[in-house]
């Protein structure tokens, strides 16, 4: 008998039909004699309709009322599903956050999870019932309902599994697994079998959205061994485990391609201490995320350029920012076409020439760099947005990941 | 200064325009310097949305998942008026049931309030914000979220302004006021200024559908000022108070159409002791509800016939029960084909020749009685279906109830 947590998304949950696909599911693993606990997302489709409609009052919504509106999806989802599984036979009952409780910060729109009290899922086990959990929700210090932000409820299933001990978490999803990219960008792309936390870590905070990059932190972290699979196939996923756990190790896993961010540089700033402080400082204030950092000295050492990477979504705000702030400057160019393209491998950290072998396959596409950065098992490169899929392609047959047509 | 409860019906926030138009409601009160909380319905559908998917799934629901499923209307609408009322300017949030909490026995589906904890909205009010309650819900003894009934948000209000000990209790909804009748059957139809609790008590559980009735007798009990006004015009609605604030008293007040009963004549039923147990025992067990109860003697005193009433939903299952019991009699005879109509008044406690008035009106149109049943301030009686609109509007008219054409 295993312990498992098994979550579906919001397009395994669409439609009744498909709430009850997947309560069969949760039905045979407790026919298997396994102890379940299940997440579930929203109903596609629904959270997005509630965040409009708050987003119609005022686009500077109250975020504590954004949240109390938002939760409601996933509440509706939990009561379906345990009606379901209670036709289905299998004895179930839902749980709202504030009911375990889940116990977040208080920050309204993307609060984190604190702790999971998990004496009621427990409780609820040891009867033989399935626990049917809302995700992405918890309760905040003060008691008002708090939402964990886009894909939250990953997080929500991997937090369960960890307070439950779970032999495994499963993320029941439209895709089959993890891939070696995006297969709309690289047709031969392949599902991986197994995938380490910290590659799938890089691969999920590069741009791969299969799942919550918060969540892969949390089942790293606490040692929740995490599986990706489809809902709609019987088919085993892609598993997140250790690194120990990884019998092939390749030099590369996975290619990941982002849009998300936007290019900034500044030309002619002051070259003198401080200066990065008086650049990075006002964004950190508003809190806007500062990524790729380059810098060029330009003139014979008294100027330098900058150059840099935000959010899309936070580009206007953060030329606006720069332009205010006490800061002597040439020019400052934004620029939202760009993608990072990034490859990433735990084999990296015992070979070399993985970082050259990127350069010589981009360089001969005539593809220029414009920036670069690394951590130990994965290289990035921003380039122009256009030749994002031809550099993933070339990429992708580089490193040997290239599957059958 | 005043203390008000304002309650917001389904119809009055059908949709974001609607949910601002109460919210301008809010803030006039809110501006002239009243204390102000608000309880606000589902949007109008919504609740039956929800109830549609739960009943989908199995028509025989665990009442606990229902209530789960179909609170998050409420708890959504809460919400946004709160969201509204801030871009108005006006410091509000919003409260679910179990925020409060407002405490529920554990009847799912139709629970019954047993203690408001007013401190959270006493402190809200004290910092000069307005407290939006989501209605129809609460919490069990266990924890779970329950639901008070179709209407129950008129009981959350008036629970709230019992518990604020609040000056008025203000329930808008699509009509302006409570009616001498049905404008629909009787297009001469008065609304009424002012209306005793008793008599809005017995108007609204004889079928006058403007308030729930507990939340009329609850208000009865507390004493509870209560207002129903339209939420779509400027206008005085009816005042529902003590008989002490009734100024002009009338013989009746109101006539009241009901066609959700139906009656059951049992025939040749043996005329014993304890026949009636035989007969209302097993009814009483499957909560099922008698209302009216006529008996005759059939013949020379050894049988008798028994007639009485039952909610038409309740009607298959009263028949097979009868059909099952320890019980003798000839014939039974089921008749979807009834209405009861009422005509309730304070004033009859004091005037003689109520009751004759209204059979020798139903007489000289030739409607048969079928069954009758009193109170100290109404009088009931079942009629053929068919005549009821011709009962009630021949009714309006002897009581002197009609208003200008």
């Amino acid at each position: 008998m295993a312990r498992l947590v098994l979550k579906f998304g919001g397009t395994s949950v669409a439609d009744p039909e498909r709430i009850r696909n997947a309560a069969e599911r949760v039905a045979r693993e407790a026919d298997a004699g396994h102890e379940v606990a299940v997440v579930v997302s929203a109903m596609s489709g629904v959270t997005n309709d509630l965040v409009r409609q708050v987003a119609a009052i005022s686009p500077l919504y109250d975020a504590a009322e954004h949240d109390a509106v938002v939760a409601s999806g996933e509440q509706v989802t939990s009561g379906l599903m345990a009606l379901t599984l209670q036709q289905l036979g299998v004895p179930a009952r839902s749980f709202q956050g504030w009911q375990l409780p889940i116990r977040t910060d208080g920050t309204h729109g993307r609060a984190r999870i604190r702790q999971v009290e998990s004496g009621a899922l427990r409780s609820v086990a040891a009867a033989g019932q399935v626990a049917v959990v809302a995700g992405f929700q918890g309760l905040s210090p003060d008691g008002r309902v708090t939402t964990l932000g886009r894909g939250g409820s990953d997080t929500t299933a991997v937090a369960l599994a960890a307070a439950l001990e779970a032999d495994r978490c499963d993320i029941y999803t439209d895709v089959d697994g993890v891939y070696t990219c995006d297969p709309r960008i690289v047709p031969r792309a392949r599902k991986i079998d197994r995938v380490a936390f910290e590659e799938m870590l890089e691969l999920s905070s590069q741009g791969a959205r299969v799942l919550q990059t918060r969540s892969v932190a949390m089942a790293m972290r606490r040692g929740v061994r995490l599986q990706v699979l489809s809902s709609f196939e019987d088919a085993p996923g892609t598993l997140i485990v250790g690194e120990e756990e990884i019998v092939e190790e390749q030099v590369v896993t996975g290619v990941a391609v982002s849009r998300e961010d936007a290019k900034v540089t500044l030309t002619g700033v002051e070259d003198r201490p401080g200066v990065a402080a008086a650049i990075f400082g006002p964004l950190a204030d508003a809190e806007i995320n500062v990524d790729m950092i380059v810098q060029n000295v330009a003139d014979g050492g008294a100027h330098t350029d900058i150059t840099f990477t935000v959010p899309k979504t936070d580009l206007d705000r953060a030329t606006a920012l720069l332009r205010e702030a006490a800061l002597a400057f040439d020019s400052l160019k934004p620029d939202p076409n760009v993608a990072k393209v990034s490859v990433v491998g735990i084999g990296m950290r015992s070979h070399a020439g993985v970082a050259q072998r990127m350069f010589a396959t981009l360089a001969a596409r005539g593809i220029n760099i414009e920036v670069i950065s690394t951590s130990e098992i994965k290289i990035s490169v921003l380039i122009a947005e256009e030749y994002a899929e031809l550099a993933a392609r070339a990429l992708h047959t580089a490193y040997g990941l290239d599957g059958d047509d």
